[in-house]
């Protein structure tokens, strides 16, 4: 059991979301681990000046996927509008994020490695929109 | 001028954005950085517990503002896709931390200050997103 | 094997830590995790008034955490005197929320859960910085 | 007056530190930002492959000067032991930031300005610090 659902556990009143759903925590959580670790690895790479826009994606899906976390994290005064647009926006960038070190897979595993796991955040993004509508 | 724009102005390339709606920047972080304060100071106020709700979307709002301002301060492989939908996020979370702390304004300056602030952010972004459509 | 772990193994360089020791990576985001959780859940008890330096400190110790795990979490251009004194302050916050959460530990589950993560990842950042005199 | 000074003044409870010496926030805000910039813009040059340690200071001191800003916006359950540590961490990596910056800082000015802001944040996290000991 990760660290997220054994608090989830605790939280001492009712959580207005699906509780299984907020393993999208631990999804954003990896995320972010891992688009942090993707930048500063192409960042060592010899060929750095072609994946600097990479580096720049990372960056940004790195700081909304733990932004996002923390927000999912809360349920005090949930407001569904806040988590609504914001996973809206996760996704999008989950998606660019895959999509671009998905253009760099065949020669660095990192990036291939940040491309599964933003493909697979932004799917739990989805999914979890898709029980709040 | 601000650091933000200060640093604009050193930019190497090109920037896809008018520089001056840039200016959302330092709206952004001064809400970031009002938000916190806010969340702490309800912290300290003896009826705290009919300001866990104020606490929480404080909590949110200066998460996402900050992230928000670090996506704008990036111009390297821009995706309007991002910046866009984060925006929308933004705006969202702008105008519920505004509504939530209007209404113990009357009561707590930090909350009548936040009020304000957040409802100048919620407004440049909007603007900002205007330019981009 | 966890997201920061495999990622390490993508690194195209040389990294100037024991690899085994970055497990540290993954106790600081538990850690961070758990206390992001932590203070949501104390906002949430009646007793809240009683909990409000727990908030606090849940709060520091998230942020401090988390910023540890990032600088971690890169090894371009690594420099030793940022990280050892990051980990220092971070191992003196990640105390400092052990202590005060172990005081409400008795009665508030969440706070025995973040009290424990806490001390273990004092511990863990206190073993890494063992490594690296 | 900035934000972070106005909200000092809505604080309903003692602050125990010099409000003046909490002018140290609005410095670490702008070397947070200014930092951010600076990592951008170095990923932008054309010489990228010889900024990468510039790149990844950037984003350490970035981190480090935004979390530290948020602990010494928060007053609530005050823990010296925290800020004191952290504000170490700190003046450590603005030096370092600093010094990375100020080797590159004839061909770019986006590195002067920085080196110029990290090095006027770091004398203001030692004059804090020095009223704290």
């Amino acid at each position: 059991m990760s660290n997220a659902m054994r608090m989830l556990e605790t939280y001492p009143k009712s959580i207005n979301l699906d509780r299984a759903k907020l393993a999208a925590i631990d999804s954003l959580k990896a995320c972010a681990q891992t688009c942090t670790a993707c930048a500063d690895a192409c960042l060592s790479e010899d060929m750095v000046a072609d994946l600097t826009k990479c580096v720049r994606t990372n960056l940004d899906c790195a700081d909304i996927c733990e932004t996002t976390a923390r927000v999912l994290s809360r349920h005090t005064g949930y407001d569904a509008n806040i988590s609504r647009s914001l996973l809206e926006a996760c996704a999008t960038a989950c998606r660019a994020c895959a999509d671009e070190c998905a253009g760099h897979a065949d020669r660095h595993e990192h990036c291939r490695v940040c491309a599964d796991t933003c493909r697979a955040c932004e799917q739990t993004c989805r999914d979890l929109l898709a029980t709040m509508s």
